[in-house]
């Protein structure tokens, strides 16, 4: 039997880090870091640091697993990424099992929560479905969604008010937002700029956590090509950027 | 200018606190505990041990603000809400003036993430609409949703799906399940129980990392009268229960 903690790390800087966390850090011995070969040095970096700054005992280390590229605009979504996670879980599997003992205890550092839109925990479930004898616990993480929030001073909810959370692909989809409070992420393509968003107010935040993190409110239609031009702005200067933003009514009627 | 912290506090237990909001406990010197009178006094022990275990240097303090009782089945939810927190605002301010001096900086320790179904951050937004000077400042928590999948090992969402978090009140008016990948809140009601949900699994617990947190999950149908009793036992053995849940397809093809 081998031990995973899928440890979640906040979206960003490492004060979001649980108390939690930090323990967690310290009982595991081999550091698993997925590498998708893309210009997110920086963010591997970050979990290094982590490993760095918080973990009391020496003798840890990192195991790089090399994560293949996924098709960017698949004609079947769902197919591209069962295919895509199937090639995944064989380098974990690979990885597990040459380079952690039997008994010993891996770790994943996931960014933000590992329940959201992260396929960490569906593959260590493939694998288990394999047969692989791995047992896994999960650290909850700070999300982007809460860092949103509290960086724009603003409640998630209205009183007593669903929030539902989805997809730039999700919303592009729809065409149109449907009046009630929607948070958006994995939104590459400034989805926001393009729907049919009549009376909505958007909170939008970029690399929120890290130096460059950039925050633009205000009704939608009148802020959205300047969020489009800081977007493009901030993605030119480090080669990446993450985003996030939340639609809303804007009658101020969020009370 | 006084300055307010909203400090999350996750959801019970705490190791959920983050590095951000340890660091932000040592800044504040006044904390304000509003107390409902009801009889969830653990929760405000919790508080306070938080406080006494990672606050370094002497001299801050509590100030307990009496919180009214909010009607139970009001006719009007929203103006019975507002009217509420327009009374809670009262207080809120009379504490502030009192007995944080001009400068000074106090603390809510927010169950949670402060973002999430709580009114801290819109009864502050009430007294900066009346021209009283507060800056406040909020530190993120877990939720009870990252600590619900967390303990159950599951994601929250299903690849590139959305997720809905709503409450126990909304669930019931709509009658049913739609379908989506559904967390509810605040359900004093075992709303699950009664709703025409076919095809849903949950994912139930209470009392998230207390000492008599339990877990439940299954085919809806089938476990909604164990959740029940368990429910009721909780609540029995401590006067009251916290309890969240999860709905989603159950054909296992959430992956
Ligand atoms: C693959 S998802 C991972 C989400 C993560 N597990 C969480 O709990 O926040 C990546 C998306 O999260 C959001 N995100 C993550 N970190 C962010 C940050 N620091 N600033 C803004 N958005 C962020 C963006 O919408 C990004 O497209
Ligand atoms: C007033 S809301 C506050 C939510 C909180 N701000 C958060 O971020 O989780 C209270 C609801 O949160 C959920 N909840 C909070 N703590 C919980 C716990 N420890 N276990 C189960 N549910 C919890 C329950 O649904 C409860 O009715």
């Amino acid at each position: 039997m081998r031990k995973i903690l899928l440890i979640g790390i906040g979206p960003g800087g490492p004060n979001y880090l649980t108390l939690q966390a930090v323990e967690a850090l310290n009982r595991a011995t081999v550091f698993f870091i997925p590498d998708k070969g893309d210009e997110k040095a920086e963010l591997r970096l970050a979990r290094e640091q982590i490993c760095e700054r918080f973990i009391t005992a020496p003798g840890y280390r990192f195991v790089t697993i090399d994560i293949p590229k996924r098709e960017a605009q698949p004609q079947d979504y769902r197919a591209t990424v069962d295919d895509w996670h199937a090639q995944i879980a064989d380098r974990f599997q690979q990885a597990m099992i040459d380079q952690l003992p039997d008994g010993g205890c891996g770790a994943f550092l996931v960014w933000g929560d590992p329940s959201l839109y992260d396929s960490t925990i569906r593959i260590l479930d493939r694998l288990r479905a394999r047969g692989i004898a791995i047992d896994y616990e999960i650290v909850p993480g700070i999300t982007a969604v809460q860092a949103l929030t509290a960086r724009h001073g603003i409640a998630l909810n209205g009183i007593g008010e669903p929030v539902t959370v989805t997809t730039g692909r999700k919303l592009a989809a729809a065409g149109r937002w449907f009046g009630e409070t929607t948070v958006v992420m994995l939104d590459g393509e400034e989805t926001f700029a393009r729907i049919d968003a009549a009376g909505a107010e958007i909170f939008w935040a970029a690399n929120l956590g890290m130096d460059d993190e950039v925050l633009i409110a205000g009704r939608l239609p009148e802020v959205a090509p300047e969020i489009q031009r800081v977007r493009r702005q901030v993605r030119a200067a480090k080669g990446w950027v993450m985003d996030i933003y939340l639609l809303r009514k804007a009658d101020g009627d969020e009370s």
